[in-house]
């Protein structure tokens, strides 16, 4: 393998920088040249194709978002463009692509593969954890302990007025964040879109720690289960409590990313390098029972992930 | 002076707990016995009144809130209701009071000394830096570094579409929170209470930017100036840009206390009592020029803090 | 299960206090009784143990430390002393009895079930990661968090003068902590205990950096190696840099517990309960491929846990 | 003012890159050319002189460090370096330098007007906040809250055993990071070099909390007053309590300037432009009352500035 490239797509997840920097410093440590290609698929469409130097890596080990920028390019379903973005491929001779993101990003790079030859590995970055065949997605440790901040911020309300404070977490369909949160930060209440619920009964449970002479409660909503501010107002007719709603939103993209993020983008990254130097392609990468482990590709998006019933039983049982 | 109190009143300021300590501590050095007053005005009335130790002031200096809570008695402004709460003082021989909270709750003070001769001082706590007579209520130091750490969150999206970023930050009517995030978070734009705008210039400067090839901008948004969300709707045909809304809410009120949020809140409080064992009362206590310096209790609801223009001016030039 | 008493025993470990709550909480949900004893097992012997309350549970879940506090009881050894100190469990019927420590806690733990029948589990709590049978030890995560946080403030200098840091950091005989500081901040040296070095090779690589031209680099000393200062001293000599050593000390030990440490704090204390309520003892829990397992107490001092080469190579391999 | 350069000069400091922005947004936004010198003195005797533009700007007002780097050069001392380096300035038609440092960063400064013409400005940047003719200087209000989050985590210990805590922290010759992390952070006991002190007396002192039952105490020792590993062996045979001593080092230095900084950094950037627009020259900016002012640059190393009694008074009282 002597010329690799490397983009990231879909959103922004904290950690991103730092796989780009392993997969880059380790591919140079093997004598490969390593392109950055800007702005995801758009970019490769686009030519805006550049090659990385030990120099761009510098202090970005730390830095939350990536510096090769994401964009969103739907045309990329169409054969033709991406034909046409190959060919930016080709011309430098790159014959191995890496691709953080999520599994909207891998369906891409499996199609540069199946149909262009492009050897291609997947690394998962998003903070909704949600992606099969990885127990973290790079950036959800790090998103997770900006709700857990945020949360430890809210419970240090002095006021000694009943309030129930719901917070909407991200996560788009899956319940991760808002249920390792609430475990993590002694939520209350937790509302997953992977569990029904019936506004009468968290109603009910809000009443009972009430009477229970307990003043406030935390719920966190996931948001795929629906607005918090929507939930809030069905809530108030039915509750002793005052109700306050704190949509967390883009902060949850940012920040420096974690340890964990840090050691398992890196991890990842160098691993994809070692993938694509035995010839592998078409697979993502994982990390299962604490260790690296390697999927087909189309596992991220055919399979689907499952919350762990124990853990959510355990955050309900701790609620109460 | 034998015995005083202690209350906190109105909205949580991050550094409450830090000033009880010192009006506790410093208090006791001097052989005073500190009583406690849990819930402000309401706690006074239902004789929630208990003698502090040095146990109760234990690893408080660096929490948020205030373990002596806050409600709100809208009932204090009834002057029976008042004779009523001070007879809980009076039956333990409580001569002097130090009221921490906003200028709402130095009103019911003031009262109590004019009507009953129960000596109080008053120590400026809350986050929206709104009060005349200091140049830093305890708070707002602290909450304008929680803003500081959202803003560089949201910066650091990687998106390559354009985007314009309302961030709503707290202040009841003042603009304060808003333009010193904004300058010192970088802000592009800057809209508060105190000076008017117009949905067209702004969108004029956001479409001028785009034109300058700049992707993102982040617009401070103060409480007062109303809700970032409907400014985003009414920006939304105008401008060549994606709107995101973050309201950062309750976050905003709780955290560690900052560094300065600590000093000026424990030089106060140990001012407080100075002032109170010289027989002064119905004063505020503020910071101006850097010293402590006393006012008029009424000096905090008579006077009106003035944004610095200069201050506001620079925020807008180092924006565009 | 009628009666259980929790204990915190060895070195500080954030997320302590998260377990306590966990298995305290979990319990009380089973109408089991909790005792708390103070000061490990010297509050055994000198009867230190008090009834729990969910009141005594409230705010500790993100507070590092722990509230039960730790003590060192070397006459535990003697088995009159255990004899003694036991008496206080039986004479509250307390059945059962959860250790939150390090290996020597277990000890201590797995003698009291083996001479007097008290059911006992174990929880890894130590910042060091050091005992065998998980993955992780309550407070490695965040331990690591705070030590990436401080490289990234040594990273920050902005001298232009040739410069290598050495950074001590804790971990007992494990380079643990080292290993994945270095790892995950970009460390360009690295030395725990695990691995011989030799001086002159370390000086010939900081000499090879300065020649690429990198002017700053950062090494990673695990404790077990030995003084940081005591290694500057020797390199002096043969290298073109100014040392600078920083010791982080007992700030390892201490802050919020990070979002991973409370949830497998929380996972296992839940667990701890469990087992006890099956009959289960003499038992450590540990996270092993992110799920939790048991395995003999004794597992934790038998067996050696070995460092990650690959992980260790690969922290080389980024330096360089 | 057509063109001006800036430079960063002495010991890093938090909030020196905000500072720099400011300066350079300011002069953009008034279409004055602005100049970045490398490696202070240094780089400009180098022709380490680059224009700078908005991109240069973009993303730093949050970075620790300096971009510009600092450096020391002694040489600076002799006339004729000086005559080289400031035909640098001189074939660029500089007329204008903003110096971004101590005190010894002035002299330079100072001599290049007086020999040279070039008008200069200095902005006070040292953590150590020994700088005469303002409160604060940019650095100091992060470097404190690096040293409250340590105590924090110190104070977090559990142990049972009493122990004493001293506490390094920089400052060179100056005790206000000392006294004001001191006072804001709790500390029981305070060495500062403005005030004598007796290893006997701190003996006593700590011996007394012993009996008290106090079991812990954190000292704060400024560097000035010497290594606190030689007080820890002063105070052995003397004291009933385990001596634990941590060199905070240079971990003080970087991180993300705070809020405070970033304001008077960007207040006092903005005011170096107008200052020399107005034709003056010879003077440092400082904050004092709150307000900019403008002393003489002289002043910084003529006047020596004073610790506040009062407030080193309340944290001896507040100790004990």
């Amino acid at each position: 393998m002597k010329n690799i490239a490397i983009l990231t797509s879909g959103g922004d997840a904290p950690g991103m920088n730092t796989a780009i920097r392993a997969v880059a410093k380790y591919a140079m440590s093997k004598g490969i040249t390593v392109y950055g290609i800007k702005r995801g698929y758009a970019g490769m469409l686009n030519d805006e194709i550049f090659e990385l130097t030990p120099k761009d890596l510098g202090g970005i080990i730390d830095r939350g978002g990536t510096f090769l920028l994401t964009a969103r390019l739907p045309e990329f379903k169409n054969p033709e463009v991406r034909a046409e973005a190959v060919k930016n491929l080709k011309k430098r001779e790159i014959e191995g692509l890496v691709v953080i993101g999520g599994d909207g990003s891998f369906h891409g790079a499996d199609l540069l593969y199946k149909e262009h030859g492009i050897k291609v590995i997947g690394i998962p970055g998003t903070i909704d954890n949600d992606i099969a065949g990885t127990d973290y997605t790079i950036g959800f440790d790090t998103t997770l302990n900006i709700i857990l901040d945020a949360i430890s911020k809210i419970r240090d309300t002095a006021t000694s007025h009943e309030r129930t404070y719901l917070i909407e977490v991200m996560g788009r369909n899956a319940g991760d964040l808002a249920l390792y949160s609430c475990l993590a930060g002694g939520g209350d209440g937790l509302l997953i879109p992977e569990k029904e619920f019936s506004i009468d009964d968290l109603a009910m449970q809000i009443n009972k720690r009430r009477e229970q002479g307990k003043l406030h409660d935390v719920i966190l909503v996931a948001e795929g289960v629906g607005s918090a501010f929507e939930i809030a107002e069905k809530l108030k007719g039915k509750v002793k409590s005052e109700m306050r709603v704190t949509v967390l939103g883009h902060i949850q993209r940012g920040g420096t990313p974690s340890g964990l993020d840090r050691i398992i983008a890196t991890k990842m990254g160098a691993h994809s390098v070692e993938l694509l130097e035995e010839g592998k392609s078409g697979l993502m990468i994982g990390i299962e029972s604490n260790k690296l482990v390697t999927y087909p590709i189309s596992h991220a998006w055919e399979s689907k992930k499952e919350i762990d019933i124990k853990d959510y039983e355990l955050a309900l049982t701790l609620g109460h």
